[in-house]
Protein backbone atom coordinates (compact mmCIF):
# COMPACT_ATOMS: atom_id res chain seq x y z
CA UNK A 1 0.00 0.00 0.00
CA UNK A 2 1.17 3.20 -1.39
CA UNK A 3 1.29 6.68 1.06
CA UNK A 4 -2.50 7.91 1.63
CA UNK A 5 -3.42 10.55 -0.13
CA UNK A 6 -3.77 14.46 1.79
CA UNK A 7 -7.12 15.18 2.01
CA UNK A 8 -8.93 18.45 0.99
CA UNK A 9 -12.24 19.13 3.48
CA UNK A 10 -14.94 20.39 1.22
CA UNK A 11 -17.81 22.61 3.59
CA UNK A 12 -21.39 22.09 1.58
CA UNK A 13 -21.69 25.78 3.50
CA UNK A 14 -25.71 26.58 4.19
CA UNK A 15 -26.84 23.15 3.38
CA UNK A 16 -30.42 25.09 1.82
CA UNK A 17 -28.19 27.08 -0.40
CA UNK A 18 -26.45 26.20 -3.78
CA UNK A 19 -23.74 24.94 -1.77
CA UNK A 20 -24.41 20.90 -1.97
CA UNK A 21 -25.12 20.70 -5.46
CA UNK A 22 -21.66 23.05 -6.95
CA UNK A 23 -19.45 20.91 -4.48
CA UNK A 24 -21.58 17.91 -5.98
CA UNK A 25 -20.82 18.76 -9.58
CA UNK A 26 -17.26 20.27 -8.79
CA UNK A 27 -16.21 16.17 -7.52
CA UNK A 28 -17.16 15.22 -10.70
CA UNK A 29 -15.42 17.81 -13.01
CA UNK A 30 -12.89 17.07 -15.30
CA UNK A 31 -10.56 19.83 -13.80
CA UNK A 32 -11.01 18.08 -10.32
CA UNK A 33 -7.06 17.75 -8.80
CA UNK A 34 -6.15 14.56 -9.12
CA UNK A 35 -3.76 13.35 -5.99
CA UNK A 36 -6.35 14.09 -3.28
CA UNK A 37 -8.93 12.40 -1.17
CA UNK A 38 -12.27 14.65 -0.37
CA UNK A 39 -13.81 14.74 2.19
CA UNK A 40 -17.18 16.27 2.12
CA UNK A 41 -18.38 18.08 5.67
CA UNK A 42 -22.26 18.89 6.44
CA UNK A 43 -25.45 17.43 5.26
CA UNK A 44 -28.64 17.56 3.14
CA UNK A 45 -30.97 15.21 4.76
CA UNK A 46 -34.03 17.02 5.69
CA UNK A 47 -32.89 20.44 4.74
CA UNK A 48 -35.19 22.19 1.94
CA UNK A 49 -33.34 24.06 -0.81
CA UNK A 50 -34.01 27.93 -0.21
CA UNK A 51 -35.00 27.16 2.47
CA UNK A 52 -32.41 27.73 5.53
CA UNK A 53 -33.44 27.18 9.48
CA UNK A 54 -32.08 26.86 12.36
CA UNK A 55 -31.02 23.11 12.19
CA UNK A 56 -29.48 23.62 8.55
CA UNK A 57 -27.54 26.65 10.09
CA UNK A 58 -25.85 24.20 12.73
CA UNK A 59 -25.35 21.79 10.03
CA UNK A 60 -23.38 24.57 8.50
CA UNK A 61 -21.59 25.49 11.98
CA UNK A 62 -20.64 22.01 12.92
CA UNK A 63 -19.20 21.65 9.57
CA UNK A 64 -17.35 24.47 9.36
CA UNK A 65 -15.68 23.61 12.88
CA UNK A 66 -15.17 19.98 11.75
CA UNK A 67 -12.69 21.43 9.12
CA UNK A 68 -10.98 24.00 10.65
CA UNK A 69 -10.52 21.79 13.90
CA UNK A 70 -9.17 18.78 10.71
CA UNK A 71 -7.10 21.24 9.57
CA UNK A 72 -5.28 22.16 12.97
CA UNK A 73 -4.91 18.59 13.63
CA UNK A 74 -3.24 18.18 10.33
CA UNK A 75 -5.72 15.57 9.16
CA UNK A 76 -6.79 17.89 6.24
CA UNK A 77 -3.82 19.38 4.04
CA UNK A 78 -6.70 21.83 2.99
CA UNK A 79 -9.90 23.49 3.37
CA UNK A 80 -12.64 24.73 1.14
CA UNK A 81 -15.71 26.31 2.46
CA UNK A 82 -19.00 26.75 0.94
CA UNK A 83 -21.35 29.85 1.27
CA UNK A 84 -23.15 30.22 4.70
CA UNK A 85 -25.82 32.32 5.49
CA UNK A 86 -25.32 34.90 7.97
CA UNK A 87 -28.68 35.78 9.03
CA UNK A 88 -29.18 31.77 10.30
CA UNK A 89 -25.84 31.69 11.81
CA UNK A 90 -26.85 34.37 13.45
CA UNK A 91 -30.02 33.28 14.94
CA UNK A 92 -28.24 30.42 16.18
CA UNK A 93 -28.52 30.26 20.40
CA UNK A 94 -25.17 31.62 21.31
CA UNK A 95 -24.94 33.30 17.79
CA UNK A 96 -21.95 33.92 15.11
CA UNK A 97 -20.39 36.76 16.25
CA UNK A 98 -18.27 37.01 13.50
CA UNK A 99 -18.82 39.34 10.26
CA UNK A 100 -18.02 36.06 7.84
CA UNK A 101 -16.32 32.56 7.56
CA UNK A 102 -12.79 34.57 7.11
CA UNK A 103 -12.82 36.21 10.75
CA UNK A 104 -13.82 32.95 12.36
CA UNK A 105 -11.18 30.82 11.30
CA UNK A 106 -9.23 33.67 12.22
CA UNK A 107 -10.79 33.25 15.82
CA UNK A 108 -10.45 29.43 15.88
CA UNK A 109 -7.22 29.76 14.24
CA UNK A 110 -5.90 32.08 17.42
CA UNK A 111 -5.01 34.15 15.08
CA UNK A 112 -6.12 38.44 15.40
CA UNK A 113 -8.74 39.47 12.81
CA UNK A 114 -6.99 41.68 11.19
CA UNK A 115 -3.80 39.15 10.82
CA UNK A 116 -6.22 37.41 8.29
CA UNK A 117 -6.04 38.44 5.10
CA UNK A 118 -9.10 37.80 2.40
CA UNK A 119 -7.14 37.74 -0.90
CA UNK A 120 -9.48 37.16 -4.51
CA UNK A 121 -7.07 35.14 -6.78
CA UNK A 122 -8.40 34.23 -10.44
CA UNK A 123 -6.65 33.60 -13.72
CA UNK A 124 -6.80 37.19 -14.53
CA UNK A 125 -6.58 39.23 -11.12
CA UNK A 126 -5.25 39.11 -7.43
CA UNK A 127 -6.07 41.60 -5.47
CA UNK A 128 -5.51 41.15 -1.38
CA UNK A 129 -7.60 43.75 0.76
CA UNK A 130 -6.38 45.80 3.58
CA UNK A 131 -9.50 45.49 5.75
CA UNK A 132 -12.83 42.99 5.05
CA UNK A 133 -16.22 43.45 6.00
CA UNK A 134 -16.31 46.94 7.92
CA UNK A 135 -18.00 50.63 6.92
CA UNK A 136 -16.02 52.55 4.90
CA UNK A 137 -15.67 54.80 7.44
CA UNK A 138 -13.78 52.12 9.55
CA UNK A 139 -11.97 50.89 6.55
CA UNK A 140 -10.25 54.18 6.09
CA UNK A 141 -9.24 53.70 10.10
CA UNK A 142 -7.97 50.74 9.10
CA UNK A 143 -5.26 51.74 6.96
CA UNK A 144 -2.02 51.85 8.58
CA UNK A 145 1.68 50.97 7.56
CA UNK A 146 1.60 47.75 9.87
CA UNK A 147 -1.24 46.83 8.11
CA UNK A 148 -0.08 47.19 4.76
CA UNK A 149 3.58 45.65 5.29
CA UNK A 150 1.62 43.02 6.79
CA UNK A 151 -0.57 42.28 3.91
CA UNK A 152 2.21 43.06 1.42
CA UNK A 153 4.01 40.02 3.56
CA UNK A 154 1.65 37.64 3.02
CA UNK A 155 0.66 38.82 -0.70
CA UNK A 156 4.32 38.39 -1.32
CA UNK A 157 4.40 34.60 0.61
CA UNK A 158 0.97 33.79 -1.30
CA UNK A 159 2.28 34.38 -4.68
CA UNK A 160 5.63 33.10 -4.24
CA UNK A 161 3.68 29.77 -3.37
CA UNK A 162 1.70 29.86 -6.37
CA UNK A 163 5.61 29.98 -8.31
CA UNK A 164 5.95 33.49 -8.56
CA UNK A 165 9.83 34.00 -8.07
CA UNK A 166 9.91 38.00 -7.65
CA UNK A 167 6.16 39.21 -7.23
CA UNK A 168 4.94 42.57 -8.36
CA UNK A 169 2.43 43.66 -6.22
CA UNK A 170 0.49 46.99 -6.26
CA UNK A 171 -0.59 49.36 -3.91
CA UNK A 172 -3.26 51.42 -4.83
CA UNK A 173 -4.07 54.76 -3.52
CA UNK A 174 -7.00 55.26 -0.70
CA UNK A 175 -7.82 58.76 -2.70
CA UNK A 176 -9.11 59.42 -6.28
CA UNK A 177 -5.68 59.88 -8.30
CA UNK A 178 -4.15 58.50 -5.28
CA UNK A 179 -4.63 61.74 -3.79
CA UNK A 180 -3.26 63.87 -6.68
CA UNK A 181 0.21 64.85 -4.81
CA UNK A 182 -1.68 65.74 -1.70
CA UNK A 183 -4.80 67.70 -3.65
CA UNK A 184 -7.35 65.16 -2.49
CA UNK A 185 -6.26 63.40 0.79
CA UNK A 186 -2.85 62.43 2.38
CA UNK A 187 -3.06 58.68 3.27
CA UNK A 188 -1.17 57.75 0.37
CA UNK A 189 2.06 60.35 1.71
CA UNK A 190 1.47 59.73 5.37
CA UNK A 191 0.64 55.82 5.67
CA UNK A 192 1.28 54.20 2.49
CA UNK A 193 4.28 55.47 0.49
CA UNK A 194 7.13 54.82 3.48
CA UNK A 195 5.73 51.32 3.01
CA UNK A 196 6.09 50.74 -0.06
CA UNK A 197 9.27 52.49 -0.74
CA UNK A 198 10.79 50.27 1.98
CA UNK A 199 9.58 47.07 0.31
CA UNK A 200 11.20 46.36 -3.11
CA UNK A 201 8.50 44.05 -4.42
CA UNK A 202 5.65 46.47 -3.93
CA UNK A 203 5.01 49.67 -6.29
CA UNK A 204 2.75 52.67 -5.81
CA UNK A 205 0.62 54.24 -4.45
CA UNK A 206 -0.84 53.84 -7.68
CA UNK A 207 -4.23 55.65 -9.10
CA UNK A 208 -7.05 52.91 -8.08
CA UNK A 209 -8.99 54.10 -11.43
CA UNK A 210 -6.30 52.42 -13.66
CA UNK A 211 -4.28 50.14 -11.27
CA UNK A 212 -6.73 47.38 -11.74
CA UNK A 213 -6.76 47.95 -15.46
CA UNK A 214 -3.23 47.58 -15.24
CA UNK A 215 -3.18 44.82 -13.65
CA UNK A 216 -5.58 43.02 -15.64
CA UNK A 217 -3.08 43.70 -18.68
CA UNK A 218 -0.16 41.63 -17.01
CA UNK A 219 1.44 44.61 -15.54
CA UNK A 220 1.64 43.20 -12.13
CA UNK A 221 0.66 40.31 -10.14
CA UNK A 222 -1.30 41.33 -7.63
CA UNK A 223 -2.96 44.59 -6.09
CA UNK A 224 -3.42 45.37 -2.87
CA UNK A 225 -6.38 47.58 -2.27
CA UNK A 226 -7.23 49.80 0.76
CA UNK A 227 -10.66 48.42 1.45
CA UNK A 228 -13.40 46.02 0.33
CA UNK A 229 -15.17 47.41 -2.66
CA UNK A 230 -12.01 48.75 -4.12
CA UNK A 231 -10.96 45.39 -5.01
CA UNK A 232 -14.03 43.08 -5.22
CA UNK A 233 -15.56 45.69 -7.81
CA UNK A 234 -12.98 45.32 -10.08
CA UNK A 235 -12.35 41.47 -9.13
CA UNK A 236 -15.93 40.39 -10.10
CA UNK A 237 -15.85 42.32 -13.09
CA UNK A 238 -13.12 40.41 -14.67
CA UNK A 239 -14.04 37.31 -12.83
CA UNK A 240 -17.06 36.48 -11.92
CA UNK A 241 -17.49 33.20 -12.59
CA UNK A 242 -14.15 31.59 -11.42
CA UNK A 243 -12.86 33.89 -8.73
CA UNK A 244 -12.06 32.54 -5.71
CA UNK A 245 -11.63 33.83 -1.96
CA UNK A 246 -8.53 32.64 -0.40
CA UNK A 247 -8.06 33.35 3.54
CA UNK A 248 -3.85 34.54 3.79
CA UNK A 249 -2.19 34.94 7.64
CA UNK A 250 -3.68 31.99 8.89
CA UNK A 251 -2.00 28.68 9.79
CA UNK A 252 -4.08 26.31 7.83
CA UNK A 253 -4.85 26.57 3.65
CA UNK A 254 -8.60 27.92 3.19
CA UNK A 255 -10.42 28.89 0.00
CA UNK A 256 -13.88 29.86 -0.72
CA UNK A 257 -15.83 30.11 -3.96
CA UNK A 258 -16.64 33.65 -4.52
CA UNK A 259 -20.51 33.70 -4.12
CA UNK A 260 -22.94 33.46 -1.79
CA UNK A 261 -25.75 30.91 -0.85
CA UNK A 262 -27.92 31.71 -4.13
CA UNK A 263 -31.31 30.63 -2.12
CA UNK A 264 -33.04 31.45 -5.04
CA UNK A 265 -30.80 28.71 -7.78
CA UNK A 266 -31.01 26.47 -4.56
CA UNK A 267 -31.93 23.18 -6.02
CA UNK A 268 -32.38 24.21 -9.61
CA UNK A 269 -29.02 22.59 -10.51
CA UNK A 270 -28.47 26.00 -12.07
CA UNK A 271 -25.36 27.02 -10.10
CA UNK A 272 -22.51 27.37 -11.73
CA UNK A 273 -19.75 25.27 -10.29
CA UNK A 274 -16.60 26.62 -11.85
CA UNK A 275 -16.15 28.65 -8.61
CA UNK A 276 -15.58 25.75 -6.67
CA UNK A 277 -13.52 23.93 -9.01
CA UNK A 278 -11.26 26.96 -8.93
CA UNK A 279 -11.25 27.38 -4.97
CA UNK A 280 -10.70 23.22 -5.08
CA UNK A 281 -7.56 23.78 -7.48
CA UNK A 282 -6.05 26.58 -5.81
CA UNK A 283 -6.59 24.45 -2.08
CA UNK A 284 -4.62 21.64 -3.64
CA UNK A 285 -1.98 24.46 -5.60
CA UNK A 286 -1.72 25.24 -2.12
CA UNK A 287 -1.50 22.25 0.42
CA UNK A 288 1.89 20.62 -1.15
CA UNK A 289 3.29 23.91 0.23
CA UNK A 290 4.63 25.19 3.00
CA UNK A 291 2.68 27.87 4.51
CA UNK A 292 5.69 29.85 5.74
CA UNK A 293 9.05 30.52 3.79
CA UNK B 1 -28.25 78.99 -48.69
CA UNK B 2 -29.53 76.75 -45.59
CA UNK B 3 -29.27 77.45 -42.06
CA UNK B 4 -26.35 77.67 -41.11
CA UNK B 5 -25.08 74.16 -39.29
CA UNK B 6 -25.11 74.21 -34.98
CA UNK B 7 -21.37 74.41 -33.87
CA UNK B 8 -19.33 72.19 -31.95
CA UNK B 9 -16.56 73.53 -30.38
CA UNK B 10 -13.67 71.20 -29.23
CA UNK B 11 -10.21 72.34 -27.15
CA UNK B 12 -6.90 70.80 -28.03
CA UNK B 13 -6.54 70.52 -23.92
CA UNK B 14 -2.83 70.70 -23.24
CA UNK B 15 -1.54 71.35 -26.74
CA UNK B 16 1.69 69.62 -25.40
CA UNK B 17 -0.08 66.75 -24.56
CA UNK B 18 -2.09 64.01 -26.98
CA UNK B 19 -5.05 66.15 -27.45
CA UNK B 20 -3.90 67.81 -30.67
CA UNK B 21 -3.47 64.47 -32.43
CA UNK B 22 -6.87 62.72 -30.91
CA UNK B 23 -8.70 66.10 -32.27
CA UNK B 24 -7.26 65.70 -35.42
CA UNK B 25 -7.91 61.83 -35.69
CA UNK B 26 -11.37 62.43 -34.81
CA UNK B 27 -12.23 65.03 -37.25
CA UNK B 28 -11.08 62.83 -39.94
CA UNK B 29 -12.79 59.77 -38.13
CA UNK B 30 -15.85 58.07 -40.43
CA UNK B 31 -17.73 57.92 -36.94
CA UNK B 32 -17.60 61.90 -36.97
CA UNK B 33 -21.23 62.94 -36.50
CA UNK B 34 -22.68 64.82 -39.61
CA UNK B 35 -24.88 67.80 -39.49
CA UNK B 36 -22.49 69.80 -37.31
CA UNK B 37 -20.01 72.27 -37.79
CA UNK B 38 -16.38 72.03 -35.91
CA UNK B 39 -14.57 74.88 -34.17
CA UNK B 40 -11.30 73.78 -32.86
CA UNK B 41 -10.03 75.95 -30.03
CA UNK B 42 -6.41 76.18 -28.75
CA UNK B 43 -3.01 76.20 -31.05
CA UNK B 44 0.22 74.21 -31.10
CA UNK B 45 2.76 76.49 -32.55
CA UNK B 46 5.53 76.89 -30.84
CA UNK B 47 4.68 73.92 -28.28
CA UNK B 48 6.44 70.91 -28.37
CA UNK B 49 5.10 67.12 -27.65
CA UNK B 50 5.51 66.03 -24.18
CA UNK B 51 6.83 69.54 -22.79
CA UNK B 52 4.02 71.21 -21.07
CA UNK B 53 5.18 74.87 -20.15
CA UNK B 54 3.14 78.10 -19.24
CA UNK B 55 2.85 79.49 -22.29
CA UNK B 56 0.88 75.87 -23.77
CA UNK B 57 -1.26 75.86 -20.15
CA UNK B 58 -2.18 79.60 -21.12
CA UNK B 59 -3.31 78.59 -24.34
CA UNK B 60 -4.89 75.16 -22.49
CA UNK B 61 -6.83 77.84 -20.42
CA UNK B 62 -7.74 80.38 -23.10
CA UNK B 63 -8.97 77.64 -25.07
CA UNK B 64 -11.24 76.63 -22.41
CA UNK B 65 -12.24 80.23 -21.56
CA UNK B 66 -13.30 80.98 -25.31
CA UNK B 67 -15.72 77.71 -25.21
CA UNK B 68 -17.42 78.44 -21.92
CA UNK B 69 -17.95 81.67 -23.08
CA UNK B 70 -19.14 80.50 -26.85
CA UNK B 71 -21.66 77.94 -25.36
CA UNK B 72 -23.02 80.45 -23.00
CA UNK B 73 -23.63 83.28 -25.63
CA UNK B 74 -24.97 80.63 -27.90
CA UNK B 75 -22.38 80.64 -30.65
CA UNK B 76 -21.59 76.44 -29.78
CA UNK B 77 -23.94 73.81 -29.13
CA UNK B 78 -21.84 71.92 -27.49
CA UNK B 79 -18.18 71.86 -25.68
CA UNK B 80 -16.05 69.02 -26.29
CA UNK B 81 -12.87 69.54 -23.93
CA UNK B 82 -9.40 68.33 -24.71
CA UNK B 83 -7.28 66.85 -21.70
CA UNK B 84 -5.54 69.35 -19.55
CA UNK B 85 -2.29 69.27 -17.30
CA UNK B 86 -3.55 70.65 -13.81
CA UNK B 87 0.10 71.20 -12.41
CA UNK B 88 0.72 73.23 -15.62
CA UNK B 89 -2.43 75.25 -15.26
CA UNK B 90 -1.84 75.50 -11.04
CA UNK B 91 1.37 77.53 -12.04
CA UNK B 92 0.04 80.06 -13.80
CA UNK B 93 -0.01 83.23 -12.48
CA UNK B 94 -3.60 83.29 -10.42
CA UNK B 95 -3.13 79.72 -10.73
CA UNK B 96 -6.34 77.15 -11.53
CA UNK B 97 -8.20 77.18 -8.13
CA UNK B 98 -10.24 74.07 -9.59
CA UNK B 99 -9.57 70.39 -8.90
CA UNK B 100 -10.74 69.57 -12.39
CA UNK B 101 -12.05 71.31 -15.88
CA UNK B 102 -15.76 70.62 -14.67
CA UNK B 103 -15.56 72.27 -11.28
CA UNK B 104 -13.74 75.55 -13.56
CA UNK B 105 -16.77 75.09 -16.02
CA UNK B 106 -19.17 75.27 -12.99
CA UNK B 107 -17.53 78.33 -12.06
CA UNK B 108 -17.80 79.71 -15.05
CA UNK B 109 -21.43 79.05 -15.53
CA UNK B 110 -22.42 80.89 -12.22
CA UNK B 111 -23.26 77.07 -10.70
CA UNK B 112 -21.98 75.77 -7.58
CA UNK B 113 -19.05 73.32 -7.66
CA UNK B 114 -21.61 70.57 -6.45
CA UNK B 115 -24.40 71.43 -8.73
CA UNK B 116 -21.63 69.77 -11.66
CA UNK B 117 -22.13 66.41 -12.13
CA UNK B 118 -19.78 64.05 -12.88
CA UNK B 119 -20.74 61.47 -14.90
CA UNK B 120 -19.40 58.51 -17.80
CA UNK B 121 -20.88 57.57 -20.89
CA UNK B 122 -20.23 54.63 -22.65
CA UNK B 123 -22.35 51.68 -24.73
CA UNK B 124 -21.69 49.14 -22.18
CA UNK B 125 -21.66 51.28 -18.77
CA UNK B 126 -23.00 54.52 -17.26
CA UNK B 127 -21.82 56.20 -14.28
CA UNK B 128 -22.93 59.45 -12.16
CA UNK B 129 -20.70 60.87 -9.18
CA UNK B 130 -22.25 61.69 -6.03
CA UNK B 131 -18.80 63.51 -5.94
CA UNK B 132 -15.93 64.28 -7.67
CA UNK B 133 -12.55 65.28 -6.87
CA UNK B 134 -12.05 65.20 -3.14
CA UNK B 135 -10.63 62.72 -0.54
CA UNK B 136 -12.49 59.65 0.10
CA UNK B 137 -12.69 60.96 3.99
CA UNK B 138 -14.43 64.02 2.23
CA UNK B 139 -16.61 61.87 -0.37
CA UNK B 140 -18.27 60.65 2.71
CA UNK B 141 -19.48 63.66 4.25
CA UNK B 142 -20.75 64.39 1.28
CA UNK B 143 -23.42 61.74 0.97
CA UNK B 144 -26.33 63.27 1.48
CA UNK B 145 -30.33 63.19 0.77
CA UNK B 146 -29.86 66.36 -1.03
CA UNK B 147 -26.53 64.94 -3.16
CA UNK B 148 -28.61 62.03 -4.26
CA UNK B 149 -31.75 63.64 -5.15
CA UNK B 150 -29.72 66.14 -7.03
CA UNK B 151 -27.54 63.88 -9.08
CA UNK B 152 -30.46 61.28 -9.54
CA UNK B 153 -32.62 64.41 -11.10
CA UNK B 154 -30.21 64.94 -13.70
CA UNK B 155 -29.12 61.42 -14.22
CA UNK B 156 -32.53 60.91 -15.27
CA UNK B 157 -32.45 63.93 -17.74
CA UNK B 158 -29.43 62.80 -19.69
CA UNK B 159 -30.56 59.59 -19.72
CA UNK B 160 -33.70 61.07 -20.90
CA UNK B 161 -32.54 63.15 -23.43
CA UNK B 162 -30.74 59.78 -25.11
CA UNK B 163 -34.05 58.51 -25.29
CA UNK B 164 -34.46 56.15 -22.90
CA UNK B 165 -38.32 56.91 -21.94
CA UNK B 166 -38.17 55.07 -18.33
CA UNK B 167 -34.64 55.25 -17.20
CA UNK B 168 -33.70 52.69 -14.36
CA UNK B 169 -31.15 53.79 -12.35
CA UNK B 170 -29.28 52.05 -9.30
CA UNK B 171 -28.28 53.39 -6.45
CA UNK B 172 -24.62 51.75 -5.05
CA UNK B 173 -24.21 51.65 -1.57
CA UNK B 174 -21.49 53.02 0.52
CA UNK B 175 -20.47 49.97 2.47
CA UNK B 176 -19.39 46.90 1.56
CA UNK B 177 -22.73 44.53 0.77
CA UNK B 178 -24.20 47.95 0.95
CA UNK B 179 -24.06 47.94 4.80
CA UNK B 180 -25.18 44.62 5.42
CA UNK B 181 -28.46 45.42 6.80
CA UNK B 182 -26.76 48.27 9.30
CA UNK B 183 -23.69 46.14 10.69
CA UNK B 184 -21.34 47.83 8.58
CA UNK B 185 -22.24 51.36 8.30
CA UNK B 186 -25.50 53.13 8.21
CA UNK B 187 -25.17 55.49 5.53
CA UNK B 188 -27.46 53.31 3.30
CA UNK B 189 -30.31 53.55 5.42
CA UNK B 190 -29.77 56.74 6.94
CA UNK B 191 -29.07 58.62 3.65
CA UNK B 192 -29.47 56.87 1.10
CA UNK B 193 -32.77 54.72 1.33
CA UNK B 194 -35.08 57.42 1.98
CA UNK B 195 -34.46 59.43 -1.02
CA UNK B 196 -34.65 56.24 -3.31
CA UNK B 197 -38.21 54.98 -2.10
CA UNK B 198 -39.47 58.49 -2.87
CA UNK B 199 -38.05 58.16 -6.37
CA UNK B 200 -39.24 55.51 -8.73
CA UNK B 201 -36.97 55.74 -11.27
CA UNK B 202 -34.55 54.38 -8.39
CA UNK B 203 -33.13 51.06 -6.65
CA UNK B 204 -31.17 50.18 -4.30
CA UNK B 205 -29.15 50.99 -2.37
CA UNK B 206 -26.54 47.74 -3.99
CA UNK B 207 -24.23 46.07 -3.04
CA UNK B 208 -21.24 48.06 -5.06
CA UNK B 209 -19.50 44.75 -5.71
CA UNK B 210 -21.95 43.35 -8.09
CA UNK B 211 -24.31 46.62 -9.04
CA UNK B 212 -21.65 47.20 -11.88
CA UNK B 213 -21.30 43.38 -12.76
CA UNK B 214 -25.59 43.68 -12.83
CA UNK B 215 -25.18 46.92 -14.84
CA UNK B 216 -23.03 45.52 -17.45
CA UNK B 217 -25.64 42.64 -18.09
CA UNK B 218 -27.64 45.06 -18.52
CA UNK B 219 -30.06 45.12 -15.94
CA UNK B 220 -29.55 49.24 -15.27
CA UNK B 221 -29.29 52.26 -17.91
CA UNK B 222 -27.06 53.44 -15.19
CA UNK B 223 -25.07 53.48 -11.65
CA UNK B 224 -24.89 56.34 -9.16
CA UNK B 225 -21.92 56.11 -7.36
CA UNK B 226 -21.03 57.38 -3.80
CA UNK B 227 -17.72 58.42 -4.71
CA UNK B 228 -15.45 58.82 -7.62
CA UNK B 229 -13.36 55.53 -7.19
CA UNK B 230 -16.49 53.05 -6.99
CA UNK B 231 -17.97 54.39 -10.23
CA UNK B 232 -14.42 54.77 -12.19
CA UNK B 233 -12.51 51.53 -11.92
CA UNK B 234 -15.88 49.42 -12.97
CA UNK B 235 -15.82 52.27 -16.09
CA UNK B 236 -12.56 52.12 -16.88
CA UNK B 237 -12.27 48.29 -17.19
CA UNK B 238 -15.32 48.03 -19.08
CA UNK B 239 -14.85 51.24 -21.13
CA UNK B 240 -10.91 52.07 -21.46
CA UNK B 241 -10.81 53.23 -25.31
CA UNK B 242 -14.76 54.58 -26.19
CA UNK B 243 -15.38 56.18 -22.32
CA UNK B 244 -16.78 59.26 -22.25
CA UNK B 245 -16.87 62.22 -19.36
CA UNK B 246 -19.95 64.46 -19.48
CA UNK B 247 -21.21 67.13 -17.28
CA UNK B 248 -24.57 67.20 -16.39
CA UNK B 249 -26.10 70.00 -14.24
CA UNK B 250 -24.51 72.79 -16.35
CA UNK B 251 -26.64 75.13 -18.81
CA UNK B 252 -24.29 74.27 -21.60
CA UNK B 253 -23.31 70.82 -23.44
CA UNK B 254 -20.22 69.56 -22.00
CA UNK B 255 -18.50 66.22 -22.82
CA UNK B 256 -14.77 64.78 -22.96
CA UNK B 257 -12.79 61.86 -23.68
CA UNK B 258 -12.00 59.66 -20.31
CA UNK B 259 -8.05 59.95 -20.97
CA UNK B 260 -5.29 62.49 -19.47
CA UNK B 261 -2.54 64.31 -21.45
CA UNK B 262 -0.46 61.04 -21.96
CA UNK B 263 2.33 63.24 -22.49
CA UNK B 264 4.64 60.34 -22.76
CA UNK B 265 2.45 59.45 -25.66
CA UNK B 266 2.41 63.40 -27.28
CA UNK B 267 4.05 63.43 -30.79
CA UNK B 268 3.73 59.70 -31.64
CA UNK B 269 0.58 59.48 -33.48
CA UNK B 270 -0.23 56.40 -30.74
CA UNK B 271 -2.52 57.83 -29.22
CA UNK B 272 -6.09 56.48 -29.93
CA UNK B 273 -8.64 58.59 -30.70
CA UNK B 274 -11.75 56.29 -29.88
CA UNK B 275 -12.77 58.28 -26.84
CA UNK B 276 -12.86 61.84 -28.73
CA UNK B 277 -15.35 60.53 -31.46
CA UNK B 278 -17.30 59.21 -28.70
CA UNK B 279 -17.28 62.68 -26.59
CA UNK B 280 -17.87 63.93 -30.00
CA UNK B 281 -20.70 61.80 -30.76
CA UNK B 282 -22.14 62.07 -27.55
CA UNK B 283 -22.35 66.12 -27.53
CA UNK B 284 -23.84 66.00 -30.54
CA UNK B 285 -26.73 63.79 -29.52
CA UNK B 286 -26.72 66.15 -26.69
CA UNK B 287 -26.58 69.50 -28.92
CA UNK B 288 -29.87 69.02 -30.28
CA UNK B 289 -31.63 68.29 -26.84
CA UNK B 290 -33.48 70.63 -24.64
CA UNK B 291 -31.14 70.52 -21.69
CA UNK B 292 -34.06 71.00 -19.32
CA UNK B 293 -37.40 69.04 -19.81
Amino acid sequence: MGRPLPVIAITLGEPAGVGPEVVAAALKHPRLPKGFRYEVLGSTSGVRPGRPTRRSARIALAALEEGVAGCRAGRYAALVTGPVQKEALAALDGGFPFPGQTEFLAARCGVPERQAVMAFDSPRLRVALLSTHCSLREALRRVTPAQLRHVAGETALFLKRLGIAKPRIAVAGVNPHAGENGLFGDEEARLLAPAIRADPLLSGPHSPDTVYWRALRGEFDAVIAPYHDQGLIPFKLASFHDGVNVTLGLPIVRTSPDHGTALDLAGTGKADCRSTVAALRLAAKLAGKPNRT
